[in-house]
């Protein structure tokens, strides 16, 4: 067991790691007044949307915490400390968002300020900006988990395959639940502020005033530079925290239903995870000294994307060649079954899969190739010069219909191999080690989110650092640098995503997998009519979720519209450059219409389940949440590879596109209508398609916390079934498959 | 069993009413020799399609049934004659389309000519066109089930619960699956030539060159007339049989696993279907007469309205009257219950569920509730006036990409309203009669297919009617009235789509449900992993089959779009009317490209479940069909909802719309973004929207069909497992609650 105690000091080396990183961003030359005053506008802007969107998350923590708390004293499987434990988690997740978003603010005007000497230095003060935030949101996860995980145990006791262990693990599920409750709200208020403020300018300031993107005389710009923060940054960050804890607490808990022999105290399946977990943190702090170029480089997109791989790639093989060292050292030789696969005490139900070390790494190495794979696919359907993108280019040439449509299809059509890759990764990794496989598979894909994390946010710090450049008028050679490194972040961003929906998938079924254990439930036989009725129900709620957020953003953006027409007509000279717009006034409406709007859908994702589990049971339950899934995965895809094309069709035509024999550059019809399809994608694939994940986890978690108390409830209701007319003597065999708990 | 007799007289009631309406029709005035001219123009070009269309599908034919017919040699549950029933029922599906296609180009000029004395005389003209469709394909559909089913059982020597009877039902399920599989082509080739000259008349006609709808001096104006018939009519035909056709059969297939003692030799679960869609035709000619207006009403499209609810209302309540004396005096008054719900012989399973007379009326109700609520709320969506198609239009006065952002949403809210009522419809139908009352529901929604159909035809008629009357230059008031026929007509296609993928869903299930008893399976549990995988893969299904269709519309578009533009460039006098556009090359545009993108799709459809359940086995073959009927309805719901809200939010326009206290009209920027949204929607809601419901029936008709070969395979497949470490004396237990079959 003393090996847990190891866990959390990984967390603090990550801490420590950012302290010291974070300290050499700040002492970075921030430029002159002019760059540090339009920094000074985004730093407040985002952190007053912190302050607002913290303090209503604040009434929610209190409330949901009150429930947990009540659902802990009253029921004998779960304990009141839930409510602890969720609480913890909230905090968590709030601060990594705050961390990201403290490093990404002042990261952006240095970046800015480097790329006036050298890309590579550009490219290092950016790079550093995202790994602060990578180590520190993965800091944060492995230490909130493991010294929670040494404070339950000790609390109640717990051994493994003891009922003390089971309330520990459900225990620590809370903090699971506070920390993607956080991660909804954070994407979808931070997808519906940047998407507001990103629409509302192009709108009125590209299409209508004709002056470019970040230009200071649109009084939206400010608001545009702050939601880059508050939804690619901070809004990222509190989703991958989420991700990454629920990932290796899925893990966990059908850890802890293994029965095995080993030196760890029979604890080697739960702690596995968390381990690996910890070495990927170390390895993609390892990693991070791999990302850098020769100042001999030159203007070079490839070179930095080269950086990037190396230290992608880095953190990722030597992450997987410790993993066998681990599984190895942790696994007993010995294999072990999951405690459903016993039936009747001491013989294997039909089917059950043995798990060994050879299968878990097994498993682990699916993992890694499901999100290679997955992010392949998305690269092929989102980049430039690529089929998908091409067909909606020539599609832009008969109109804004055709190129709309040319996107909507790209985006269905490209849901179609990343589900082969899925169902196949479920299959391996199922057939190497069982529903401990399926879990261990996405723990293994996200061991390296720290570094998935720092390649992430290095592309929103950089697309500020341009935009402070624009605004503050520096040399255009300085835009040209930070162009090149928000052209790999356009790409390391879409790659991400095919990533982060890969594991979200296998996260939920591994959530999914481990309710069925701890609802007391055998199966979930969608051939029972109310459990197809709770998969159609399911099914639905990512339509909902998806109409909400693009709508919300939609409205959000008419006000801002609305807001920069009026200062345009209103504020003498603001054309000119002698009037000075309002900034705040956009910020303002950004600001209120997320907030307002993230309530609604973020409701949707936690009362659902609820209603389903309590009213129908948890069978239905599992219905409910298959189909939730199923659906909110393609939803998820198509509407991330949708926008992701949109986008980047738009984006050819700034070196000129040619078809049928003409060349067309920008301001030409078909980039006109290249700009709608865009528009389009803007909230696809910021606001709701990115979303998809976190609820599809959210659902899960919230089920399994019910879970323990839906078993109880759900065995009253088991009471035998209205006598029939027949005699039926055979009938209580029936359920001698159950599960035992 | 006399009483089957009389179903086959049914149909040939209908199809003798076909045949005296039909007659009425031809002896009408057909105007003009300019407006004969264009007719003849329209109806040349469609069976050009047609024979074209039917000429490809010939092969088809031959060689599913050469499979099918080998299917039927080798294995012992299924006979070679099923492949004389697919043949027969994609013969009858053909026709089904050729007799509407016919008298609907005949109806078309002969409405028009009507239209110049009174609105009522239009009306009946169009509407008694309609009607011929309508009675031509119930007629046909019933004669082919009652006929195929009498014939079957004779050859078979079949008596109820008999090895005979399973095979007799079996052999039918092949008349089902040519009719889904003709009628699968027909509404995907029909959909794509329709909208691919819709869309590419408008772009250049209406946008580019500024001309009106319909003007004679656009090249594309023919095709696009004809694609009205080969579409909304052709195809709706060979969907809505395929569809009565499947609806029937799952409640007959369920039926013949009833074990009952009645007065019709047990075969009373069987009869019934067909005798309540026997009685549905009759109560429909009836209606039919409901449907007028008086001259005293004026140029009213409310009184037009009316009528046709008469007629639509009328045909429903005397159904459902007559349904409870049908249940009362067919089904015995002793419950029953089907064979899989007796486990060992003669004990009942936990939860089985009596099917007693009352519960199946009970269920019945819940059908007609259903197809109700399902209209209702189908119309809120898509009517002028009601909040989601006013916040469409409301959007589109910041552009173009806000107004298809707008309607994206309100199509993916949609789904949420129409889902709960589906889910309560499946669990209501369930709660009443088990499996067999959700078939029965499904038949008691579609026992008025006949009117349904007439009410859905009319509507293409009228267009076309506005159509020719444009391009002959009638009076004004011609096309006035025309135009008032036409609105409604919108109106009833949109909640006959809604009708339609509610009746295809609970169809869905049904065949579903079929399914699971004919493959010997005793459940699907989405909790194993290869199931679950099977969830994902089909759940993409329609995904991909959307995007082909939508993108086969934009290619088609694109290819009309340079047709189109090219003949405006080089026939001289072209604009002025003095040259002679070459309709024809447009017309063989969308004839060609319709036949080519109907192959993959199709394909796909056909060949994704054999490849599942042969590879993998019933089960993981049952979550793929669970998969993809939940994707589907949710598909098929957002694409046809959003296509007719665009679609009504620029009509809207046409009145004249108020944003912000500004009055826009034709013309104005927000009328320009809200076509670009009808453009999009074109595809959604007239290709691949209203291809869900067959693309989901479809695929489970195939299932059925090889369920019987699967269930031997799967039988050889189940061997014992592997040797645990451990010996498991419990685990045969397992199968106890296995069906017999």
């Amino acid at each position: 067991m003393s090996i847990a105690y190891i866990i959390p000091l990984f967390g603090l080396i990550a801490l420590l790691f950012t302290a010291v990183q974070s300290a050499w961003v700040s002492r970075q030359d921030a430029g002159n007044e002019r760059m540090q005053d339009i920094a000074r506008h985004i730093a407040e802007g985002a952190m007053a949307f912190l302050k607002a969107e913290y303090k209503i998350l604040t009434y929610f923590v209190i409330i949901a915490a009150l429930l947990l708390g009540y659902m802990g004293f009253s029921h004998e499987n779960s304990d009141w400390t839930i409510a602890l434990a969720f609480i913890i988690g909230a905090i968590f997740s709030a601060t990594a968002g705050f961390i990201g978003m403290r490093i990404a603010t002042k990261a952006n005007v240095r970046t800015a300020q480097a790329a006036r000497t050298s890309l590579s230095k550009a490219l290092k003060v950016s790079f550093t900006g995202g790994s602060v935030m990578g180590m520190g949101v993965a800091g944060l996860a492995v230490l909130g988990l493991g010294g929670l995980f040494i404070i339950l145990k000790a609390y109640f006791g717990a051994e493994a395959n003891t009922a003390e262990m089971v309330k520990t693990i459900e225990v620590l599920t809370g903090f699971s639940l506070g920390a993607e409750s956080i991660a909804l709200f954070a994407r979808v208020g931070g997808g519906i502020y940047t998407k507001a403020a990103d629409v509302g300018a192009d709108l009125v300031g590209k299409v209508e005033a004709g002056i470019p993107e970040d230009d200071p005389r649109n009084p939206a710009t400010i608001a545009d530079n702050v939601g880059d923060n508050v939804g690619d940054v901070a809004g990222m960050g509190a989703d991958l925290f989420g991700s990454y804890v629920a990932t290796v607490l899925a893990t966990m808990v059908l850890g802890s239903e293994a029965r095995t022999a080993d030196n760890f105290g029979g604890l080697s399946p739960i702690l596995l995870p968390m381990v690996i977990a910890g070495m990927g943190i170390i390895f993609s702090i390892l990693a991070t000294f791999f990302v850098r170029i020769s100042d001999s480089a030159g203007l070079s997109t490839s070179a930095v994307q080269k950086a990037l791989n190396m230290g992608n790639w880095g953190s990722i093989v030597l992450t997987a060649i410790a993993c066998v060292g681990l599984v190895y050292w942790i696994l007993p030789a010995e294999p072990f079954y999951l405690q459903r696969d016993w039936i009747g005490g001491d013989a294997l139900r039909e089917g059950a899969i043995a798990i060994t070390q050879n299968g878990v790494l097994g498993a682990i190495f699916v993992g890694l190739a499901v999100g290679t794979l997955m992010s392949i696919i998305t690269e092929y359907y989102t980049a430039m010069g690529k089929r998908p993108v091409m067909s909606i280019i020539r599609q832009s040439s008969t109109g804004h219909a055709t190129n709309v449509i040319g996107g909507l299809a790209v985006g269905m059509e490209s849901t179609l191999l990343p589900i082969i890759v899925l169902a196949a990764g479920i299959y391996g990794s199922y057939a190497c080690a069982g529903l401990y496989g399926v879990a261990i598979a996405a723990a293994g894909m996200m061991a390296t989110t720290a570094m998935q994390l720092a390649i992430d946010a290095f592309g929103p710090i950089a697309d500020n650092a341009g935009g402070i450049a624009e605004m503050s008028e520096l040399p255009k050679d300085v835009r040209e640098k930070t162009d090149i490194l928000d052209a790999v972040g356009n790409t390391t961003a879409a790659t991400g995503k095919g990533f982060a929906i890969a594991s979200a998938a296998l996260t939920a079924l591994a959530l999914f997998a481990a309710f069925v254990g701890v609802a007391g439930i055998s199966g979930i036989d969608i051939y029972k009519a109310d459990v197809l009725a709770g998969l159609f129900i399911g099914a639905m709620i990512p339509f909902i979720f998806s109409s909400l957020a693009i709508r919300a953003v939609g409205e959000a953006a008419m006000s801002m519209v609305e807001e920069v027409r009026r200062q345009f007509r209103t504020i003498p000279g603001i054309m000119e450059g002698t009037g000075k717009p309002e900034y705040d006034k956009c910020v303002a409406i950004s600001t209120e219409a997320s907030i307002r709007k993230m309530m609604l859908p973020g409701a949707i994702a936690l009362a659902s389940p609820l209603i389903i589990g309590f009213i129908f049971g948890p069978e239905v339950l599992g219905g409910f949440l298959a189909g939730a899934t199923v659906s909110g995965v393609l939803m998820g895809m198509f509407q991330n590879n949708a926008g992701g094309a949109w986008d980047n069709a738009k984006k050819s035509f700034e070196k000129g596109v040619e078809i049928n024999g003409e060349t067309y550059y920008k301001k030409s019809e078909p980039h006109k209508a290249s700009v709608t399809g865009d528009t389009v994608g803007d909230p696809f694939k910021d606001t709701s398609g990115p979303s998809m994940n976190i609820l599809i986890k959210l659902m899960s978690i919230v089920s399994l916390v019910i879970a323990p108390t839906l078993a109880e409830i759900h065995v009253h209701k088991q009471e035998p079934p209205v006598a029939k007319q027949k005699p039926a003597p055979e009938a209580p065999a029936k359920e001698v498959a159950a599960v035992k708990f």
